[in-house]
């Protein structure tokens, strides 16, 4: 593993880190935040999963998390949202499909299959990378992430409900089987079988018996992608008499970017920080 | 005035916008912060200047100022840091002189005197345009930046100790006409002659009797421009038995980058608000 930088921040330290994924089979690039806490014990871990089109900087350097992480306690872990490099296939002119747009998933079919493996490298490679390399308390983890990443850790966390304490999600793709967006990089991804499909989709997952104890979702009123692609009601009507608890925030006049995420990231912060700590 | 973005953050309104500057004879762009409470009272104004290299974009992204501001109920504002335009001078491969190092300064040397205005245009051009087209109180202004940012706080504050009841700066260049990464702009901008060079120099306006009731400075320890180019300790000799006073604050670890300056922005936020309330 390369150290790319290293800043001290809020008393903690702010990293970036590459590393040759034997799962994407490229090189990979992620950003962990360390709080001062971790000097004297291991601190738990917080995944923050990122929407399309960015890379692992867009929320180090817009979401605003450091300042109450460093508070809390919290070590953030944000990936990458795709593999990357010159071999690795991709749609040119297309932000939805390819580079920047894993969708968390593992592809299935050629050309994708080969490096497009983003749900096996968060939920297994990367987690035995910080565990090994960072004071991290690997018993304490939780997950969230914005748009294509709260589609992420909906469903990690729906599919690992004992590896993750806690999940929430900015203004996530809660069915991305159905969504305009999502629908064409998941047939590319996994091909036709749309029963592949619901293994990936949040709504899905708790209509086939799936279950989290409690999600929190902050979603903009004013977000361009509300309507077409994100529909949090979908998740709504979906955990409903279930046991899936949904607290379900519309914040009005705030739309799909960082300056939405990062004006509630400390309520999801505390929000993990209370599930984590106990 | 033409809106370039909008978006809400913090119950407030992070705006940018673009204009026709008179004096910089170009479009220029600039980002404002609005908090919350202006929907109900004029608010006060607090500039922030960018450091080398930046546009009003770095700090608006990465500075972590406005959850505070909206508290406090401050007006941030962002301008950039020189002309722009194919039109304007420039020195390729250079980042010390031309766009993005306009030092804030009024440019009295060809080709530079043409667009480098920025000491009228941020003292001048700027406020008119803010008191008109936004809910300020341009009776309560502060001043703070970072870098070469940062110098031209602490100038246009000792230069103007009426306009500003408050400075403060990260890192700043507190003696730009005896540093190495500032002599050559100065000596483009501005002429050999270093008797004008003296009225945009924090050190020197104080030895020749400019005076600004108190400034803070916060300066990270591994800062790797310390010693070459900030050297806050000249500035501790100016202001020492003289009508300015400084806190000068030595952040250990800490470097030049943007997690210094979110790490310190909120003590910032609340020296001007205290020395801007009353």
């Amino acid at each position: 593993m390369e150290i790319v930088s290293k800043a001290k921040s809020f008393g903690g330290t702010q990293g970036v880190y590459r590393h040759a994924s034997q799962c994407c089979g490229c090189d990979m690039t992620f950003a962990v935040f360390i709080p001062p806490q971790a000097k004297k014990m291991p601190c738990p871990v917080l995944w923050y999963l990122s929407g399309l089109t960015c890379t692992h900087a867009n929320v180090m350097e817009k979401g605003e998390y450091r300042r109450l992480a460093a508070e809390l306690g919290l070590i953030i872990v944000c990936p990458d949202t795709s593999p990357r490099g010159d071999d690795v296939a991709d749609v040119e002119d297309n932000w939805q499909i390819g580079k920047g747009a894993g969708f968390y998933v593992d592809a299935t079919e050629a050309p994708w299959a080969k490096n497009y493996r983003m749900y096996s490298y968060v939920v297994e490679e990367l987690p035995r990378i910080i565990a090994d390399e960072f004071p991290a308390d690997m018993g304490r983890q939780g997950v969230f992430g914005h748009s294509m990443g709260g589609h992420g850790a909906l469903t990690m966390a729906l599919k690992n409900p004992d590896r993750f304490k806690s999940c929430s999600a900015f203004a996530p793709i809660v069915h991305p089987a159905t969504a305009d967006w999502s629908m064409n990089a998941f047939r590319a991804y996994l091909g036709d079988d749309e029963a592949v499909w619901r293994q990936h989709d949040a709504c899905f997952l708790i209509e086939d018996g799936a279950s989290f104890p409690e999600f929190l979702v902050d979603q903009g009123g004013a977000d361009g992608f509300l309507d077409s692609g994100l529909r949090p009601w979908l998740l709504e009507a979906a955990c409903k008499d279930t046991g899936s608890k949904l607290t379900l925030r519309m914040q009005e006049g705030y739309d799909h970017s960082y300056y939405f995420i990062s004006t509630f990231m400390d309520d999801h912060l505390r929000w993990h920080a209370e599930r984590l700590s106990v």
